[in-house]
């Protein structure tokens, strides 16, 4: 793998197929591109207006699908001052894949709270988890 | 493996994890009894009132949590007249791990809907999926 950078950040749109009683809403395939194992599924809540930032994983790739809400994701490489951004959710049915190396944080956009899952390649484990507070990288959230 | 029987669904107590911007729920690690593999993720909303029945899967073990709502799951075995019921959701937070092998059907019991993630251990497969008709086992819905 060449150095990281915004663009292995990966957006693949989801289908959500109509079906009686309600539909159904595709997540992930162990054949779709950006799968890198299965180590952990957890959900995040994320209150309107809520930010949770700034982490970077040293080994997790992650693959994040909103199935309630909306989410603004930003990202952003070690000491970089370019972000990407990319908001996800009700409004745009997307799945997004962060290879591990790039910082991260999220916005809930959508009243009252949206809802995250993570599929990531590892268990969670506090030692690959790289925290910053939300001053430390100037990103101008709202 | 010897023959399948109702005691084979497993219910598993989860945590959710008070944070500050919204909460964290857990929902399957790879080291979890009941992880059979990682073949597909998908969501299914079920509206209140709403039943989705019958069905069984030949090879796929599920994993199914519901992070919304609350949803009543009904299981029982090919020709068999006893029913194993278990309801999960916001109001009992738990995860339940189906073998193949068994008839399932579910009901939407929150309003407006409820949401049920199956971490299911192979890919959508319909050659391995049997469907019965709702009258076709005899389970008194309300």
């Amino acid at each position: 793998m060449g150095a990281m950078t915004l663009a292995n950040v990966m957006v693949t749109p989801l289908a959500r197929i109509e079906t009686a009683g309600g539909d159904v809403l595709h997540a992930m395939k162990q054949t779709d591109a950006g799968y890198a194992g299965f180590g952990e599924a957890y959900f995040s809540w994320v209150d309107a207006g809520a930010v949770k930032a700034w982490k970077r994983h040293a080994r997790m790739t992650m693959n994040l699908v909103v199935p309630i809400g909306q989410v603004r994701f930003i990202f952003c490489l070690d000491g970089g001052r370019e972000f990407r951004v990319e908001e996800i959710g009700t409004d745009r049915y997307a799945r997004i894949t962060v290879p591990a190396g790039i910082w991260f944080g999220f916005q809930g956009l959508a009243a009252p709270r949206s809802l995250v899952l993570n599929l990531a390649s590892i268990p969670h484990d506090p030692h690959e988890i790289e925290r910053r507070s939300l001053a430390d990288i100037s990103y101008g959230w709202n």
